[in-house]
């Protein structure tokens, strides 16, 4: 049986606090779980997500086909990260165009969208207001905070921000900060957004338009960084869209048809992006990327940054993810290590770059399961000798 | 004395087949030489130029300040390419936007601008056009021609083509073909172009209109791929432009300002290149380096593709060049070794990039220096027992 998805949404009306100053006032939270809270509240499990994702983690919405959640072959009944046993919580980041408040909404004091006065939010602000859903929900303490790229960033910031309330943490295919590249990357999508004309100085909503030629550039050059050149050459290589016979190479000889197979498939995920995806919110959400530095406040002394941390850590990494490199995740498993914290780290030899995270790698599985396997919870005994 | 360089054009009245079909009519090349071509007219050197350069390879223009040619750390009297002893030229190829006839310039048939009707011309292309150019300077075979990155592949090609006008040939930070990846970067470079309005379809020169938008972040994402991680991670870090006291992290919290050192670096970049390089052409040359691939002819077999080559090779590459990386430069060696010709590989321990090729390693320019002083013109006996 599949396991079904309801979305929810909660209502805070107590202003949240943000790390550049000022607050977000009465926002709202969509998000989901799965399994059941036990009734020592112990058994919860955040998935916190990346820059493309939601609330819905696993399952699928009743009726609605091609609807599983972005981490289904990860979270579910059986699964590594077992709703048999956990309460797992998908929660959408306010920023976000998924449902939480966002940069589409109303901004009360305006009575129009936010756009580009939406406040810039940091992963720290992220995880307070994760906190806080939490604390509506009666959990305390989290068996498990989890997630993979920027939801890694998060998953490590929550062992910092909030030691006591995290007893594991599984951060997956992330880094301690972006390095000079990753940011510069990420800027050059957003002068792809921003100079598009129909952005409108981030207020297009108010013109009933939508900077997809900006959105396009931005994912086509962010999925770039997603692959491996590895599994871009085997899966594309140099093969031709419509190979000409009788012409020099097959080529059509044009500057503007999209001629190689390559070509065709990012302009194809471009395409899809720009008809989803909100453009203020791809801004927000790379900033909150570039932002995120937790050894910034120690002099860039990680070791001394992870000092806080009190959870156990499961570190994996990818070894063809050139976006976030396995040498990133080792320097979190260094400071850690030096803090004489319990850490579990495993480099998978997996060929499909930083996506591998989203992937079903049965060695990565098996590594998350049998980490996830070792968390206890209370009221467990008996069925842990019946297993 | 500075070398004095002047640039020269000639023109060509019999159309230039082209690969893609069709042809190059009317048209002109513009160059420039350095040096004295000898009686026995075999001390000819041909520097080809990549995307971003011209026919002003040496020397420096009469009463012009910074005005030195982009190989001048290499090219001159007493440098590694030696303008003493050798009869250095630089073309500009048809297509660029630094004199030789481009998509900026009349086309004949329609009395406008070519813009994006100019025909989409291959290496191989060039090289016949440059190999035209030599037949009108009396130079029967060049005593090497020389190329880094698409340079490196025309004068790769020249071996393939002109197996017998070639004794030498260097190839610098250069690859058989482009990989998927490359060809991927490119294809967002020129959406950003293309889907720039003000690129109007390729005719924007009839409405005065330039493509900044696009040019920049063509330029930006070019720039990224030129250098290095490290070289970025060294020069600029996480540094912040202006760091706000007070302010989490030294942060403005902006999605917008340029709050990085890279940011600042990076948009400095575009603005300078969208001033003066010409959309159309970008197009042009990213095409060629995409269509490039000798061994395409030969199902995929490099080995087949170099048999043709007599010239004696020099292959450099650079460690840290991911765009052209030192395992592209041993494809080409191992095919020129399975075919038995004369190879010399320098791989250099570099830090900065694919831009290492332009830059001054000396261990860099001593390799090119003792290759190039091996190889012999006419009439040079004496003064090398002299020198």
């Amino acid at each position: 049986m599949p396991l079904i998805a309801t979305p929810q949404t909660m209502h805070f009306a107590t202003p949240l606090p943000l790390a550049g100053g000022g607050q977000l006032a009465d926002y709202h939270l969509t998000y989901e779980t799965y399994g059941t809270l036990n009734a020592a509240r112990d058994n919860a499990v955040l998935i916190c997500h990346a820059l493309n994702a939601s609330h819905h983690v696993a399952g699928e919405y009743a009726g609605k086909a091609k609807s599983a959640g972005w981490w289904a072959n990860m979270v579910g009944g059986g699964l590594p990260v077992d709703t048999n046993r956990f309460f797992v919580i998908g929660i959408n980041n306010p920023g976000s165009c998924f449902g939480s408040t966002g940069p589409m909404h109303i901004n009360p004091a305006t009575g129009r969208a936010w756009g580009s006065d939406f406040p810039v939010l940091t992963v720290e602000d992220w995880v307070n207001a994760q906190a806080r859903l939490l604390d509506e929900l009666g959990i305390e303490q989290l068996a498990a905070v989890m997630g993979g790229s920027l939801g890694g960033m998060q998953a490590l910031s929550w062992t910092l921000q909030y030691p006591q309330r995290v007893r594991h943490a599984a951060v997956i295919a992330s880094a301690p900060n972006l390095s000079t590249e990753n940011i510069a990357f990420n800027e050059v999508a957003r002068r792809a957004i921003v100079t598009d004309p129909d952005f409108c100085g981030g207020h297009f909503y108010d013109y009933g338009l939508v900077p997809k030629r900006g959105l396009r550039i931005a994912r086509m050059l962010g999925h770039i960084t997603y692959l491996s050149d590895d599994v871009m050459a085997r899966k594309f290589g140099r093969e031709l869209r419509h190979p000409v016979t009788g012409r020099a190479g097959g080529y059509r000889y044009s500057t503007q048809d999209a001629e190689f197979q390559i070509e065709s498939y990012l302009r194809h995920q471009g395409e899809k992006f720009s008809e989803y995806f909100d453009a203020n919110t791809y801004l927000l959400i790379t900033r909150a990327l570039d932002y995120f530095d937790p050894a910034g406040r120690f002099d860039g002394d990680l070791r001394a940054a992870l000092a806080a941390a009190q959870a156990r850590f499961l570190l994996v990494s990818f070894t063809t993810d050139w976006r976030f490199a396995p040498a990133r995740s080792r320097e979190i498993v260094k400071a850690l290590l030096e803090n004489r914290r319990d850490v579990t780290y495993a480099e998978i030899d997996a060929p499909s770059g930083h996506d591998a995270f989203l992937l079903g790698d049965e060695r990565y599985l098996a590594v998350v399961r049998a980490w996830f396997a070792r968390i206890e919870c209370s009221g467990e005994q008996e069925k842990g000798a019946a297993a």
